[in-house]
This record gives structure tokens, sequence and C-alpha cells, in this order.
């Protein structure tokens, strides 16, 4: 294991370009998009991904959301996301696992990797000693 | 040390409530609104926070932006700060520090942290052995 893929699993989805009547107020005992999208990506974690679900990564307006991270990598976190998008998260994911810091070639990172960033956190690293 | 606030020094300020004609396209030889912020953090760093700047940190339609980490603890990202939020950050900052988990309670946080979490990422955790 060299990643960890969190997924929202209270995440609603929002409306995009691609799903401009996302409604967010749908039927509430529904399951909701974030939990869909966790079984759909769990179901299919690739080699050296251990996917875990999580309530609430305070993304809220961007949903679904997900965060990639690993030790010594830098943490990313992307949002608007679909199960419909299952695919391509796990491609992302895996090519990310494979790599030293957590940061992949631009051109080698899916398109909705590349475009639905909320945000990314530079490796944790030993704190300096105070002065 | 018990926390990074890692600072965005390239982040542009975008339009909020507060400043509605912030202009992005200002003179681009001009200090990035995210250095003039990382500056001044650093020039106030309470007890037990460590400043760092960090070149993008990939929310840069939500600038300036600011992330809070630590050993052990959850990961905090908070966007369209201004340096008018100083004090704010820096107290923020400081209760982020002096708790276990980085779960400061809700009434303790300063409003720019309720109102403008872009994301927040569970601690590191190890990863489960490949069964």
């Amino acid at each position: 294991m060299r990643a960890v893929l969190h997924v929202c699993t209270t995440c609603r989805e929002v409306a995009t370009e691609a799903d401009p009547m996302a409604d967010p107020a749908t039927d509430p005992d529904a399951p909701r998009p974030g939990a869909l999208l966790h079984a759909a990506l769990s179901d299919a974690a690739p080699e050296g991904v251990e996917i875990r679900g999580v309530e609430c990564l305070s993304a809220c307006s961007q949903g679904c959301s997900v965060a990639l991270s690993g030790t010594g990598k830098w943490t990313y976190v992307y949002g608007r996301l679909t199960p419909a998008d299952c695919a391509d998260i796990l491609a992302g994911a895996s090519a990310y696992a494979a790599s030293a810091d957590g940061i992949v070639p631009w051109r080698e990172r899916p398109v909705i990797f590349r475009k639905q960033s909320l945000a990314r956190i530079p490796p944790h690293t030993p704190l300096q000693e105070r002065r």
C-alpha cells in the first residue's frame, strides 16, 4: 500500500457542466452520492491503493470529493466528482501510488485531476527546532 | 512546534463579499497577495506554529489560501483570505497547534475558519497490510 484514497461518504453532488441537473435536494433517505462513489471505488481498488470512507472532507459545496495521501507525498483533494468518474479516479490514484512524492506528470493525470483540484498540501516533514 | 502553517505565496485574491472589487489582473510585477500574507504571518508566528511559504496550494480560484497540518492531526485548508485576516489566522493556527488531533471545538475557531474551509483530510495513519 503506497497511497490512501479517502472518499467522502456524506457528499452530495453539485451541479456541473456534465450534469447541470444534479439536485442536492433529492430524497433525504436515498444513499448519498458520496457513499455510492465510495462503494464503487472500493469494489475496484488497484494495487497499492487503500480506499477509506470518511464522513465529510469539508468540501461540501464541491462534492463528491476525494483526497489522496501517502507517506512523504503531497496530498491532493479533488471535487465535483460523480460515480461515473470511478475509472479515472482509480487510474489517477494508481499513478499517484506509484510516484515517489505524489507529483504525477501533468500529461499522465486524468483530466478530472487536472481540472478539478480543490487543494494540494506539501508532504509533512519534520518541524524545525524552536530557536 | 506542533503545527505547520503552509501559506501559498503565489495566490492572488479573489473577489469576496468583504472586498468585491479585488482584482486579480492588477500590476503583474506587484508582490502577490499570497506573498504579502506570508510575510505578515511570518512576522508574528505564535508559539508552536512553524510558518512555511509554498508555491501554489492548487486552490487558485479561492486565494489567498493556507493549510494547517501536524503529526497525527487532521489537515485543514482555508481560502478566500486576505492580509487583513492575519490575526484570526494566527489565533486559529495557535488553537490548532494546541489540539491533539487538529480538531478545534467549533466555537473556538475563528469565523474565517468556520466559513472558509476548502477541505480537511484525516491524519495519516499506517496503511493496512495487503491481504
